[in-house]
């Protein structure tokens, strides 16, 4: 968090966090995913889905939307440079996605406390359609992601 | 499902459902989930937390222990050798979970109907601690996922 | 749902399904709520908090909160004339609710499909502060509610 | 909570909590609900459905079937004697209910820190059917509900 409270700074420190975030983000990464957007309490990722996303029915696997939905979740609550983990999260799973599919994840926050926050992630797919709803609360620890003194 | 009610015959199909879902499931192998057990309803899975699973904070990302109770969700909800997905699902994160962790996950339904079912997943770590709790909603669709004629 | 496609047509239909719920809406009419406005897909109530609604910690009920949500909903989901009933939803108190705090609750429609539809609602207090959030899934049956030929 | 951690005095102390809330919590008693037990940790309550519970399709109202479960689950949380507030819950709804239906809600804890709790409440009728599923999340305030020094 900004502590003069200026906008630019606020986005300096959100940029500063995201780096350093997604530097060290090896789950992520592992899922190809790239950080499109972060500011003070919004994000945006991408993903192209692979073969090894797949579940038995040879569609997207459940497990891989949510991490593309919790990840961009995770971008929007820390952007206040205050560690922020998920507390608990609610996903809807609206149409199949397949191999191929390139899908945009795009996280909103709508309500912050000094403790905890509630975000809502939306992810479509290439042709615009809604493929998933998430809902996820955080809860906001002590300290900072980087030092931005 | 067994075609003549024969709790043998139910436990074969939904054995056969097992290898042939687990075998085509190239997210849960790629996660190193192993298949402890399927039963009609029930279903149980293993995992161990490895670097690539880890998160911006450096523990277990909240995607890929989604990704073990969902799996584990769709060998139960699969058991009957009907095809199903998820049609939803919420996850409670009730202790952080570290690099080395041993996870084992156990899904049990709910309530079965024609179209839908509820299963329950609880995730718990090497200390029998519990680390996370899933709820699942299953949609079932035409068909079976393996032939067992 | 309209059979002619026009759109002052749908509202009427909307309209004729929305007094007749509402007439017959014991529950909702016993809480003291209005309808403000039903359009497809959406729609708007308004509910005073008495004392009959307080609980133990006198603050209102989280289920007369969730009451005043899930009616809201309901007039939205029925608003194309198909009967359409809850299948489940999710809410977060965000702050307490206090004796003749006047709730304004709104719904919109995020996705309906042929047998089911999600719709998110939110409820404010007397500033404009949000005091919870909900979502829900809709159930679509077969009829009309109201006979609108 | 008890001071000794005496299970007398433990059982002592939710008792004096229940007669204490129930005695104030005019939403649940406007809705005609009995609190059959509390012991720590866990509640019952019970419910007839009457007609100003039922909803323009005159099945019960969502959010009655959601007020009894949600005090089943505020006794069961405060059942320690330190003041707990739901913040947020979700629910799924299983099989109709219908007027003059006896419900019988059970609210058993998950798990329990400091600052939070998980709550899941099953909601039954008269004839033993699952008609509900509820899933609470419990926020602990400071001081407690009632004096048992």
């Amino acid at each position: 968090m900004s502590a003069t409270g200026d906008p630019a700074d606020a986005q300096a420190s959100a940029d500063a966090m995201a780096a350093a975030m997604f530097g060290r983000d090896r789950a992520s990464r592992a899922l190809g995913m790239e950080l499109l957007s972060v500011v003070p309490g919004r994000a945006s990722m991408r993903m192209k889905v692979r073969e090894d996303m797949l579940n038995g029915h040879q569609i997207c696997h459940g497990g891989v939307l949510f991490s593309l939905a919790d990840s961009t979740f995770a971008f929007a609550c820390n952007s206040y440079n205050i560690p922020s983990v998920a507390a608990g999260a609610t996903i809807e799973f609206l149409r199949p996605v397949h191999l191929g599919d390139e899908l945009t994840a795009t996280a909103e926050e709508k309500i912050r406390a000094r403790r905890s926050g509630l975000y809502d992630v939306t992810v479509t797919n290439q042709h615009g359609e809604l493929v998933a709803m998430f809902r996820g609360r955080s809860h906001h620890l002590k300290g900072s992601v980087v030092d931005t003194a």
